[in-house]
């Protein structure tokens, strides 16, 4: 039994008279792992001032949209020493052995979590865990590339588990991904000191200031500080628009610029006399290598060769490439640009996306390396030529500056949960027309730093037929890596929706059924469970069930559908508690994936690269949603075979349909059967390297509503302190 | 003097050495201070290596677009060695005293300049130089704030000499504003040993991957990492970028919300009923006082006082709040917005501005505090409502998301000088639109920071005309300080062509009269500079004129150009050549800044605040630009009786107006006279606070040219090393 040392000790009651005697603070809620209390902290607290009851102690009653309306705060050189206790001597080094924080340090850092003390005490938190984590890779991480001067030493094995997060098909609420993931890592590194990363998606800013408000888990299962992670963070995504929209800007100047130039004119212009001298850049050697043009030198070129070279001739009503931002701006869906004087009249249709829809985003989330990273850049496709060739980034000479605006962006951000654990935040690519999984090099650098025997934790979009099938069957591809357990997070309210409950609606007070005990909800609803049980073990690897539990769930509830995914063939199924008890309440969850982890372990992807693309399509279709059939439109047919021509029928599938259903059709809940998918387009990530079938229309813009987040946001002036961000 | 010590000096012979026998180098150019070199030195390099012959030390043949071919890089324990003895020992704690490198450790801090290994060392250096410049403010620095925690003490004096930088009227090439900014605090600090800051601003991404390519200065006078200082940096426009467009989102969902709904739909879904209890947020508390409604509970609103509540009634075709994206994107700079069918028929016509026309950026070189800068974003008009009356950011509700996209920007970012002098970059607003000065934060903590006796060098932008005046009359208003130099830049180049030299055309070759000898255009373009002179004078404030010397300039050219200026009334006027030699090609004009802050100052602003709009632009244009009068158009004359009607009648006056020429024809060099200012339109920044008349058209959104510079760019994916920008 650990308690606290006598400095810490004064220093908590020290702070609990304080604010004991402060008419400011309304309460004070205590959060320290039951062993840590003592006579003397309980008997502290003002009764007046006890928030949570003291007795209650790690079961807080936290409820989301509260603010933290308490709290202590250690002073700064107290934090400073317990870091030092953690960090550990290792061949004459100091060095911080990842995770490895017990019980009683993990309870200290709690208590940071009150939302004043966070944002400061976090900040600096991150820049110690930054200075001592034990980097043994030569991959830089951002921003921590700053720091990697302490201790290096080499791993001794390589090879870690690996756990993948998908969920059953959701509520429109959310069902708890992230929290789980959080709440995992937490429960096996601070709890069972077993070395952990979690691997996050990055959010972005329009639903943070639109709808969804932020995406840094919640409760006591949180990433912090949660105000960086919400808002700019180390940039990626604004280089993201910034590469994007100069790609953009690239193709319609383009366009312009051959319209009203003769060839000579172009050539004069793209090959200059620069000092006396007239010299192709090595991006135009490269395309008239494509070309099949052997000079090297300007002047030697014939007219032919000239025109060849100078023309990409776009075919304006074939672009792809599309403008973004990182806003939820509704009325850049469809727009109409070039309508100015200087433009000449070549005005056009076009649209905005969401930054984290873009090209880019999917790639910085597959790429291995910034020599990979620069050779995808350069293959995206934006446009077809007037003869149905595809006309790339490449051909527009603008590889290079795209792979320097993103040379930042390609490395993982560390950050922590609340009980200092690491996180690497990573990527963030729309889980619909892109993958929806975090970055490939977040994983494979987490991988490198837990160790043997470590665990990394890494998040998926959506449902398991969505998030989780692109997972195996396009990131897997990809990284060569091979999961050890499915973790698939599941609700009482869910399955109660996919049971024949009422509708739920976000901002709507939920109906009765879902706030009092109905097991006959449950154990029907429990089939999409089952299914996406099912769905996992198509690709051979154990699934462990966490049942994220609400405060409403009732006992013979959580236990009913435990028993159900048992059946079901899950490896086992636990409720979790990390909402209200942080990494302590996924302690039962971290022991059933430490065992599932340790199973015999049959990989295998759904379909062969090598069959057509209509063949992966339907694969995907019969196996994972259950469908009947396909169905492709004219679109979608001439399309699929425009891409074999051009050589891409190799590529994998990255379905693009409502993760509401498992269905094409949200409304249909549980598990549809005897449906036609019907395939209304076929568009292509050539970057990337996937196909997207498009099922029904995707809104890749979303909108503000009539009461966004924003209102709620603030700044105070005085602290600093952001107010209204969750 | 000074030697460099054996540990050093052995680094230095073995790198040359080294070198000597590396194939792939092919010259090795030393640039060390003169009294830092030995015969050790000056014999360890091959003569067929030798690039710049050790015995031009110091004046090195460097060519802007050469790549540095060469160098010499210092191991990093050698740099944190010299870093080391520059820290001095203050009241038992140890303190850089900013800006006292002597000239030993500026030499050695030139051995980084190389391409190769500036990024990283530089990027370290930063680091150090962040962690331990001696920080007296409770200001917080980005990403300095991090770092502050080394050493503070409270400084004696806080008035310190404050030089601001215009040139004359330009060629379309740029005459040297910021080598200059930089040369000379590289000669105050690294040669005179006073402490001295420069304040620059942050360069727009649209050009750098346009046109113009990087600011970072040039040659010898440079900031660095030029990488950083080009790129991202630390992302202030792109917060920017996403403030201007989350704001500029809301208009039009406001719009399309209000036109699709009653009142009371409006109103119960901005005041929803949260878990049972309806409240007003504390923005729309803010609005109800604004509307005269003096209540707190939503429940008891009349039917026309929540109509009044919901409705901003925006007028769509008053709308002034424009897009921004960093990106020359000449296609946006007319479109059609929200032609999708869910926008249901709202589309109207719209425009993209480069982002730094944002009036966010304008208002972030303008504020003084966080309070402040909340305070002027939610004073921003976006639109008149259908009574004419202004809507603000405020009534839309963003005024605190906006602040909050923005709390890291405000914090001015650190960086370097080649010889390790301090630079504060931060925000940059157009010098057209807006006011096109660096900001007045940096400026202030700059001033701290330096004490008594130093010198803080800020940029303004364009020529004397614009620059300059806006300076003094929009600036100095909202800081509150008083310049002490103007140190006014100008070159040959630019007075021949004043003195009817043939057209100056970026990329064209130079004519003869440029390259060669010509007295009689000199003395005939001098006439613009004694005008710029006279502009100076007329606020009051000494005129040191810093002729940036080129190579092709004769001795007798330079010599007359100094001669007529000071006869024009200069305080004094000296040649400068810190492109080729670093500060101690500026040490010259470094002592005359000193001269010049020493006299008696009698600042004064040009106009009263309180006279009417009409008389502000009337005198500007008499007094500054040399014009007869003004005429307005109707429209002008419309919107300068609105403004006055809506209480904005005593803001400052800020000019857009081209800066080719004094008058508005971009075309008539030298000293125009007898012309008749055209004010075609006037428009206000109110948030910014200041209302700009347009003298004719002026392009907010930059293009692409056929051959834009991100030809050239690129990235070394094994050393991460960014090439081709300049």
């Amino acid at each position: 039994q650990t308690s606290f040392p006598p400095f810490i000790l004064s220093i908590i009651v020290g702070e609990i008279l304080r604010l004991n005697e402060d008419p400011t603070v309304h309460g004070v809620a205590l959060h320290l792992s039951e062993n840590a209390y003592s006579n003397k902290i309980l008997n502290a607290v003002k009764p007046e001032k006890d928030v949570d009851g003291v007795s209650d102690v790690n079961l807080g009653r936290l409820v989301r949209g509260d603010t933290y309306n308490c709290s202590i705060s250690p002073t700064a050189s107290a934090v400073m020493e317990l870091l030092e206790k953690l960090v550990k001597t290792v061949d004459g080094k100091k060095v911080l052995l990842v995770g490895t924080c017990g019980p009683l340090e993990a309870s200290l850092q709690c208590l940071l979590q009150r939302k004043g003390a966070m944002t400061m005490s976090c900040q600096w938190k991150t820049q110690q865990l930054q200075s001592k984590v034990n980097i043994f890779l030569s991959m830089p991480i951002w921003p921590a590339h700053a720091f990697c001067t302490t201790s290096c030493h080499t791993p001794r094995v390589h090879r870690a588990a690996q756990t993948n997060h998908p969920q059953i098909t959701p509520t429109p609420l959310g069902e708890g991904k992230s929290t789980v993931t959080i709440g995992l890592v937490q429960a096996l590194t601070a709890h069972l000191n077993v070395n952990s990363f979690a691997c996050l998606r990055q959010p972005s800013q329009g639903p943070t200031f639109g709808v969804k408000g932020g995406a840094a888990g919640g409760g006591y299962a949180q990433v912090i500080p949660m105000e960086e992670f919400n808002l700019h963070l180390t940039g990626d995504i604004h280089a993201i628009t910034a590469a994007n929209n100069l790609l953009a800007a690239a193709v319609d100047a383009r366009i312009l610029h051959e319209s009203t130039q003769s060839d000579k004119a172009l050539y004069n212009r793209l090959v200059p006399v620069v000092n006396g001298v007239r010299e192709f850049s090595s991006i135009q050697l490269a395309r008239l290598k494509r070309l099949g043009i052997n000079k090297t030198d300007p002047g030697t070129l014939t007219a032919d060769e000239i025109s060849k070279f100078v023309r990409l001739d776009i075919d304006p009503s074939t672009i792809t490439w599309q403008r973004v931002l990182d806003t939820n701006d509704r009325f850049l869906r469809k727009i109409t640009i070039g309508q100015a004087n200087t433009e000449k009249g070549f005005f056009r249709q076009a649209q905005f996306d969401i930054a984290v829809a873009s090209e880019i985003m999917a790639i910085l989330a597959l790429t291995t390396s910034l020599a990979d990273m620069k050779e995808r850049l350069g293959k995206m496709v934006v446009a077809n030529d007037k003869n149905g060739q595809p006309v790339t980034a490449e051909d527009l000479g603008v590889t290079g500056a795209l792979a320097v605006l993103m040379k930042d962006a390609i490395k993982p951000t560390l950050m922590q949960t609340l009980e200092g654990t690491p996180v690497f935040v990573h990527a963030g690519p729309f889980a619909n027309i892109a993958h929806g999984n975090s970055s490939v090099l977040a994983d494979k650098i987490a991988l490198k730093l837990v160790g043997e025997g470590g665990f990394v934790v890494t998040e998926a979009g959506f449902g398991a037929d969505i998030g989780m099938e692109k997972f195996f069957n396009i990131k897997c591809r990809t990284s060569g890596l091979v999961p050890s357990v499915v973790v698939l997070v599941a609700t009482v309210r869910a399955l109660k929706m996919h049971g024949g409950g009422p509708n739920v609606t976000a901002g709507a007070p939920l109906k009765k059924e879902y706030t009092e005990e109905n097991l006959q909800l449950v154990a029907d609803g429990c089939c999409n469970l089952q299914k996406q049980i099912q769905i996992a073990q198509l690709f051979g690897v154990p699934v462990v069930v966490a049942l994220n539990v609400f405060k409403t769930d009732s006992h013979a509830e959580v236990d009913l559908v435990c028993e159900i995914a048992k059946q079901s063939g899950a490896f086992d199924a636990v409720p979790c508690n990390h909402w209200s008890a942080g990494g302590r309440g996924a302690v039962e969850l971290a022991q059933a994936v430490r065992k599932a982890a340790s199973q015999e372990n049959s990989f295998k992807y759904l379909y062969n690269l090598e069959l057509p693309i209509i063949e992966k399509i339907r694969i995907i279709a019969q196996k994972v949603y259950g469908a009947e059939d396909i169905e492709l439109s004219p679109v979608a047919q001439s399309q699929i075979s425009r891409y074999s021509k051009q050589g891409f029928g190799n590529l994998p599938i990255c379905m693009a349909k409502t993760h509401l259903s498992l269905s094409h059709q949200p409304e249909r809940k549980g598990v549809p059967t005897g449906f036609i998918l019907p395939i209304s387009d076929v568009r292509a990530s050539i970057g990337a390297g996937f196909i997207y079938p498009l099922v029904g229309t995707m809104s890749t813009m979303p909108g503000l509503p009539t009461r966004p987040c924003f209102y709620d946001i603030d700044l105070d002036p005085d602290t600093e302190q952001v107010k209204g961000l969750f």
